[in-house]
């Protein structure tokens, strides 16, 4: 489709100047909108907008394929910049185990957890994982995900990180969002290298990122820096290497612990840390002036009932606040990013205006894609969600567990297909 | 469709024999189930069932419609025991107003809450009252709810009242489902009788009950008796007025506070008790050996961020729990039963069975449903959810926000058509 031109939408949302990277959380309340706006896009991009009672009569009277997206709102899709979408199966069996009382911290002491994840992937072969995974993406592009980010970290060797690298880059052919790749060789430790530390993160560091690095597989390096996981000095270690080499760090950190992760990520240069539901204030202080974002997980706080982590507070530091899934079969099995969205004004006391900032061009930008995606912008690709009729914006988040998107465009092509299209 | 037959099930779940009218807590954790099923529906109702390999050959070769569930659940469809479905206006301006730092009892405060819906109820016609509210649930029915039960209340006048249980009347009449009507007239106080609240309840109990009897327009009554809203002495004009006319009690008790309700409610012979989110242990006490059913609404804590109710204390005293949305403009704006399934699991600690039991037989039974509804029983009607492939019972509720619901059947008539029926 070389050409495609939406008229008439209730609003065109999130129409930032194409010099905007990030929204400082101060000016998150504030999403720049069109109201009854058109939307010209050409050859997957687009290439023009404005309001219906300027439409170029020149367009008016061309005969381009139309969309009548009246009553509906026109919105750059989600950008979810932090999941473990390749995975080899799901674990219910645990959730149950945590319905009878075990803890996260329990079940990964009796071998479940992100072990029990990296056992079944060792045993499963790269077409399977590559299947799944794309069956699952193709599930979360049509609620609306137009960019994501998808870590490794269930291999724990190096044939079997690589492995999960390879099958995010088939991902990567196979589909037609822009995904990013994330080394999380440093998810847990593999139970081979218990007596010795150092030597899996020598791995790391001088095995695993420069072959990731020269085979073009990932992107980023990440490291899930906790106690019982890995230390912050572990941690360093594999940023420093990652930065070396060009790949800026995403990191987990503060989900259950304070120990110093975030201002030690700040000085290797993160582009992101992800997590912080467990903030002292050194470690909100440690992000301002840094170019690194704060990335929240609601719906991973959701699902295991931790602490939502500290968006107001975040957002008071004027801090680029961004959100994500973290979709992964063990504290998050969802990649539903509309629920993220209720989440984040339900229990983040987020506006759904900070909201939606935070899940498109903040989102965008914590995963480097900020000039591609995350806003209906100029020049940006035509990655865009139209919603079904609705009264208010705020009826998104607010009509929860129902399904407000109509269509998906991706490069300003159908993905998903409802009735303005039908 | 005369007769329609499913075969090769996973399993066919709910399996409840004939004489199960409902499940007490302590045996809500078994769910009967046939593996490898197969179900044979005639004239809209559950005919017969068996495992596959019983399955009788003259069925085998008879030229029925056919469908393969290979790999899916077959289940009860949900029963939603509680709704406010029948509403003239979402209310996403409180849902903003509580972000920024409002109560729910400030909004309400400011004539907000259920007497803004009123206001607009009043305002609005009973054809576009009924057109919308049909369309909400169209979109439950679609979510695999298959019998509801709906209240007025945002009338608050003789008048609107009726209107509202005349857009219950026509609803029963245009959708093939079970409805199930309740005069909530006192839902909140109108302004009129701000100097004489008894006067409303006089012209609850001396005209409006007869008149719903009369007229056929409602099968309970229904009071929100709560600090503020209703007293208990107030309840009970209600509900005795209601038991004198064959309309038996369903209310709203023990949402914020604790002031005695569920003991009076048991008193009244109330079927079901609602809310429960603020329970002492004498209102624990007083259901123990009644034959009212404690019915929980996970949704609504959710949205509001008030304490869920206490599944497990209910259930340890082997009370027939229920679960429903509350679905409603100002507190629950979701009728999303699946949903509920997933905070049951995660907040309310019930295991799968438990809730599933919670959702179908149990809620069949609060509102009077269960001969009719609830489960996989000879003789019942056949209002049934099959699933799309799913590795286990627990998958459903565990991985949230994510749609696992194939086909509904009502009647043995799709509704919600899959790739079973496509």
């Amino acid at each position: 489709m070389a050409r495609l031109l939406i008229t008439n939408a209730k609003a065109l949302v999130g129409t930032h100047p194409a010099s905007t990277k990030r929204i400082p959380g101060r000016r998150m309340a504030t999403l720049p909108l069109i109201e009854n706006g058109w939307l010209l896009i050409e050859e997957g991009r687009i290439s023009d907008m404005g309001t219906m009672s300027d439409l170029p009569n020149e367009l008016d009277r061309a005969h381009l394929p139309r969309i009548d997206a009246s009553g509906r709102y026109v919105l750059p899709g989600w950008c979810d910049p932090h999941t473990h979408t390749v995975f080899a199966a799901p674990r219910e069996g645990e959730f149950v185990d945590r319905i009878k009382g075990l803890s996260y911290q329990e079940i990964a002491a009796r071998g479940g957890g992100i072990l029990n994840s990296a056992a079944k992937l060792r045993a499963m072969s790269e077409e399977d994982l590559f299947e799944q995974a794309k069956a699952r993406l193709e599930g979360t592009i049509r609620q609306g995900t137009v960019a994501v980010e998808i870590k490794s970290g269930y291999g724990l060797t190096a044939e079997s990180e690589l492995k999960m690298l390879r099958v995010v880059k088939r991902l990567q052919a196979a589909l037609p969002i822009p995904i990013k790749a994330t080394l999380l060789a440093a998810h847990a430790l593999p139970p081979e290298y218990a007596e010795d530390r150092a030597a899996y993160i020598d791995l790391i560091v001088n095995e695993l990122i420069p072959r990731v690095k020269a085979e073009g597989l990932a992107d980023h390096v990440d490291t899930f820096c906790e106690t019982n996981y890995f230390t912050v000095a572990e941690m360093e270690r594999v940023l420093a290497a990652g930065a070396t080499l060009g790949l800026p760090g995403k990191v987990h950190v503060n989900q259950f612990t304070s120990i110093g992760g975030v201002e030690a990520a700040v000085r290797q240069g993160a582009l992101s840390v992800d997590h912080l539901e467990v903030m002292e204030p050194a470690d909100l202080d440690a992000l301002v002036g840094s170019g690194t974002i704060p990335t929240l997980l609601p719906s991973c706080s959701f699902f295991l009932r931790i602490p939502y982590g500290p968006a107001r507070e975040l957002m008071e530091r004027d801090l680029p606040l961004a959100l994500a899934t973290d979709h992964n079969p063990g504290s998050t099995p969802s990649g539903n990013m509309n629920l993220v969205l209720s989440l984040a004004c339900i229990h983040l006391r987020m506006l759904p205006e900070e909201a939606i900032n935070a899940m498109t061009l903040n989102g965008a930008a914590a995963m480097g894609l900020e000039n591609e995606v995350g806003s209906l912008t100029v020049g940006k690709r035509a990655n865009i969600i139209i919603t079904r009729p609705v009264p208010s914006l705020a009826f998104l988040p607010y009509a929860f567990g129902t399904d407000h998107i109509d269509t998906v465009l991706i490069d300003g092509a159908p993905f998903r297909t409802g009735e303005v299209l039908a």
